[in-house]
Formats: C-alpha cells, structure tokens, sequence
C-alpha cells in the first residue's frame, strides 16, 4: 500500500518491532525478548501482537499474521514465533516485503506472506547470531530477537542470512465453488467475541465477480440459514445469528450484542456455505 | 490537578495514548489500532489500561475510566472503545478535559468524565477521518485510532470536528441517603485480588460532612457486619471481610491476603450499607 | 556480563522500566502505575514482565526475578510488586547491581537477587517520595512508581533512600545431594507449555563437577524413569515425559508438542530426582 520499491524504507528511524508467539502472557519469556532486543537496541517500540495462539498451532499464527500486519507501516518487522522445532535443523528465517519485514522459524506460519507478497527471503546465519545459552529451547529470545533487533539498527538483511529459495510452506483451508453459485467454506478462527471468521474472503468472491451483488448473497452455517450480508453488528437484532464481511475483509457470523459460537453451537472447522442468487 | 487552562497542554510532545477496549488481549484488534496509530505518529508512547471490559459493558468501562485518567499526564490521549454498535449512526466523540483528551463512540462509556470534567466535546468528521477498509465493524482501528493519532501530532480539536452539545450520558449507580446516619450502596466491580469496590465513595461520604468522623464508621454487606473501616490490608487478621477507604477514594471490602468475593460469596451488584454512630 | 563497576551505567539515556506484579493484567493498576512514571519520566520504555503471579504468592515472584533480569541492559529499573503488607511497616527497598535496579517491597521478592549479586541496598524514603493519596493500599502507583521514575532520570539512590543492612530474605528451595551421585530437587514453577520447572539448575550441577558427565544423568519424577538429558524439544517422540536443561539454565521436564503436566500428572512441589551413572 506504501511503496512497492523494496529497499525504499528502513527500519531504522523510529523502529517498530511487533511479537507473535505462543508463549503466553503469563511467563517470562516474552519479556526475555524484550530485554534482549532493548540491549541491542535501546529505541526500538515494541508491541505486542498476541501470545495466545494455541500452543504449537502453526496454522493459526499463519493465519493471524495474515490478517494484522498491513496495518503496521511497512518498515516494522514482524517476529513471530510458534516453533515445536526449536533447536532441531529446522531454518530460520528473514523475509523482507513492501509491507514490512518477518523473523522467525521456516516451519509455515509465514505461509501467507510468502504466497501474497513475492518476497525475498534469507536463512539466517545461526551459527554467526545465536546467542551463547544455557539451552537450545528459546530461539524466541536467541536468535530471532537479536537478529530482528540488529536489523532495526539498519543492518542489511544481506548481512544477517543467505538468499533461500523454497521457504516451508503449510497447506491453508481454501474455500470451494462446488457450483457456479454456490461457495463451500469454514470457520477457521474465533474472536473474543465469539464471532465465527471463516475462509471465504471478499477477495475470494470478487475473483467469481460477486461483489457487485453482494445483496443477494445467502449464508448458510452447518445448514442453518442466516440470511443475506449485514453491514453492521447493531443493524440486526439481538441474539440472532447473522453473517457480514468485517474489517478484515472475511466473511464473518455474528451475534449482536451475543455470541455467535455459543447461540450457534459451532466452532473451527464448521462448514459454511454462500448462494449467490 | 495541573492546569486549569483548558489549552496549556498539547499531547505533542512525548505523546501518550491509552487504549481501554473489550476486544480481549488474545486477539489481534489491539495490535491493529496500534499500527494505525503509529503510521500516523511513530512517536507515541502506546500503553494498554485493560482490553478485558466485559464484552458490551458500556457501565464498566464508563466507571474504569473514571478511576484511571487522572493518574496519567494532563496531555494524554485516552481511547476507549466499548461500541456495540459500531457502524450505525451513533456519533464518534472527542472530548477535551484537565486531564486529558478521550477518543471513543457517543454511548456513555465517558459519562463520568462529561459529568465531572466540564469538558468541551466535539462529534468527529467521520466523513472525513474514516479510514477506507473493507467493513464497517472497526472503528477503533478506522476512525479512532487515526483520529487519536492526529491529536498526538498537534492537530486542534476544532479540525477533528464539530463542537457537540448533548452527548450520551448512562444512569449510573449512586449511593444513597436512607436516613441521617445510614448510606445504602452497592458492589460495582470487582478487583483481580476478589476485592469489592463499591459506589460509595470517600468524596460522596464527604459531602455528608462524615471525613472527620470515619472512625465512628460500621459496614455492612447483605446484612453481614464488617466492623469499622481499616487502614491497610494486613492490619486485619487473615481471611476475614473487612472494609477500608482504597486508594481510588471508594469503599472497598477485602479478606487480607484472600478472596473476598469468594469468601462472602458475593458478587457486582451485592448491596452494601453505611452506619454512622 | 556487562560491567563490574556499579556507578558505570545510568539509567538516564533510553531508560527502561519493567513491571512484575500479582494485580493481573485486566484492571487498571498497572495502567496507574504506568501513568505515574509518566507523569515524573516521560521518556521511559515501559515493559511488562508479567502481572500473572498468583496474588500475594512472593516466593514465585522471587523465582521469576531470578529469571528474566539478566536479559536485560544493565541500566533497567525493575519494579517488583507482590506486597501483601503494603501499608504495614514493611520497609520499601531500592537495589543496585551489575545488572540492574530493583524497586520493591522489603518482603523477600528480592531474595534470590540479594543472594547472589553482593548489591547495594536502601530503604527508600518513604516519608518524602510518597504520593498523596487517599487510601494506603497502593504503594504500586503511589510510591515504587515514583520512584522508580526519579531513579530513571538519573537521580541517585543515595538521595532516594537510606542505606539498608538487612534486608528480607525468604528461605528457597535448594536441590540436595542424598548421595555422592543422585540429587533430588522438585518442580518450582510451570510454564505455558505444561513444562515443569525443576529447582536443579546447570550451575548446581557444575559445583558437583558434573558437566563433564550430562549424557550420563537419568532423570526421575515422581518415581517415574524419563531416561537422559535431551537437548531440544522436537528431538523426542511426541507425547512422552522428558527432560532438558532449559534456556535460563534450569533442569526442565517437557512433552514433545504436548503437555508435561498433564500428562504427567503433576504440579509444583512435585519431586524430581537426578542420578549420575
């Protein structure tokens, strides 16, 4: 959205590095990052993205790192890390795009980005980076922070790995045009509202060029019928489940003022399914 | 407490701006706002109060916000975003006090802060400010955070918007007089340590003229007697319920190094009682 | 790690505050206490370590200071607060070490730090740094906040507080060595994963002169045989009982991509044995 020059912006003025992890709130272990990014350097804004993601669930960090970091200005760099692998040969990565910069380890949870933004992508040289450790257990903190921390200070990414061509890609839940009017999709991810965010994008129903008859689109959640697309949550009655594209541009059911997965009874991996008529 | 002028301060300098949401910390609303925000003004200073308001809980937020606003600098820029019904025609707010500026939508959440503050208030353009995005389900990422971050970099009010004369105030829990002696409350929130705060507090109980003679006071909690008021926590014995004056200024039942809501079984809402003899 | 010289670092240049508390991250205590520093500081980095220690449990808060607070530069100031006496007679502590400041309660939450870094000790004056305030139950906000923010500015603990000679130490819990070559220890903390943290530490093992010999530690929970030393998670089947030295040096039982402590069955204060073959 910014600039499709790659090496336009740097990180280095006003640097921003943002954390994704399973690791939780509660301990210690995203604050140990921290502390070792503000040791290399001192300026950098850090922010917290989330370390809720179900322990080890690499889909789901793939699938939120989707959704959130073109809202960040395009010289941030992402650290995500979601990595049973840690310590064993599995690579780590640095991945540079028009809209921001991605460390972490190559196991999927960049799958999106890698398919959506033409990128470029380094191994990181471990054996030059990895921080001297009691353990191998905490790349989070090792590796992955210093590296992102030094390439905030301006370091070329050039410097801090080697040119890598097949990135670790995972399988993500497409939807399906079953018929020329009929799409097959599911639930994929629940919010803290318990709205019901599934695969079926308004990017994906523009590419069948549905988007200017949004209106008499038709939902139906394992075969119950929501009725057509809301604009808004208030706009409907309470308690009522019904669908609308929210502002992360996904087909998503809700509840005003409810919660769509426990009045629906549905969760991840619910069919849903849309009729254009 | 600082100024009395309502134009000495500017949010320009080391900016701050406070986020006190119900979207939960686990997802990736928070982070959205913040990329917003920080595309806009790199500078700002990002502090999270609480994304834990019970989905909805316009009454909630309106008395958190009330308790923390003044312990931050008077150029601070607070963002509340408790909004069912985003999207609809509810106007979006900007309110200037002493203390602070608040961002947030036209429900109530700030009633404390219109009653007590003699602020100016003034609805946003939203025609103006609304950030193009694919929904109309986000306003604490499209309308304002971007709007929150202007403010941080200097822009007046006045350009932000229209001067607004009548916002949304909520009827709100008030204790009351049920004879010279005897005040009549509730329990309107309860702490992470099961501590009850209620509606009474030690500005209410002064302007019954009853500062001087707290000593002579008796609390009572669904007819179960506490004693007098206490001091400090560990003062008491441990386990028991008892009250004291907290470090809000509201009348706060607790059990010393316990649970008080557990230990009394009582919850938001419980009715409390104040004796004077 | 960095110097030895205790005046050598300021905490004055990007100065960092971090926060470890038992107030939980869903109210608004933290925010005040971030709103004070603030208030005296506007330029500090303010870092939540975790605000999830059970309340008033100060020995898990002294075993998580011991853990994270070498990550950090060496000029940080970290804010310690679990304080079930706040308001009591307990004295307020300011500490200085090679590898940072601590700001707290006189309780023992600084044991491990007051053991091991031979630090300068003083009493803060009270009297002179607290806030204003209307209750006593809140020396978070009104009075480590404070001064923490002042230390942060370059001010001089001399003129902060009185040296202290004696400060609270709380008794730990140390592995023993039953027989020249089998030591028993038990689990002290659980983290995110389930994985259960042993109280049997690399550096205790070293002063037996076992460092040399790791590949020949059996590991045993509860009576339960978990085989060797393994070095990373992934290394393991999944699902199975294991054991590694961690990344903050600490004997560690893990459950490749699952669960150690329910699959064990297990919890703090669990036993753990180690033989050395």
């Amino acid at each position: 959205m910014k600039s499709s020059r790659l090496d336009l912006t740097t990180p280095k003025k006003n640097p921003i590095i943002t954390l994704t992890t399973d690791f939780g709130a509660d301990g210690i272990f995203v604050a140990s990052m921290k502390g070792v990014i503000l040791g290399i350097n001192p300026k950098v804004n850090l922010i917290d993205v989330t370390h809720a993601i179900p322990s080890y669930d690499i889909e789901e960090a793939a699938f939120l790192v989707k959704s959130f970091y073109q809202d960040f200005p395009s010289c941030s760099i992402h650290i995500v890390v979601v990595d049973p692998g840690v310590g064993s040969p599995r690579k780590p990565l640095l991945i540079q795009t028009r809209h921001g910069y991605f460390v972490g380890p190559d196991n999927g949870v960049f799958t999106h980005i890698l398919r959506s933004e033409k990128p470029k992508v380094w191994t990181i040289h471990q054996e030059k980076f990895l921080r001297v450790s009691l353990g191998q257990t905490f790349h989070g903190r090792d590796l992955f922070a210093p590296v992102a921390a030094r390439l905030s200070r301006g370091e070329k990414p050039g410097r801090l790995g080697s040119i890598m061509k097949t990135p670790v890609m995972i399988p993500t839940k497409e939807p399906l045009l079953v018929s020329p009017k009929r799409v097959c999709g599911e639930v994929v991810y629940v919010d803290k509202f318990g709205n019901l965010i599934t695969n079926i994008s308004l990017s994906y129903m523009k590419t069948l060029g549905w988007e200017k008859n949004l209106q008499n689109l038709t939902v139906k959640v394992s075969g119950r019928d929501l009725g057509g697309l809301h604009q808004f949550y208030s706009e409907s009655s309470k308690g009522k489940g019904r669908a609308l594209i929210n502002s992360f541009g996904d087909l998503e059911i809700f509840c005003n003022q409810g919660n769509a997965q426990k009045k629906l009874g549905l969760k991840k991996g619910a069919s849903v399914e849309v009729w254009m008529s």
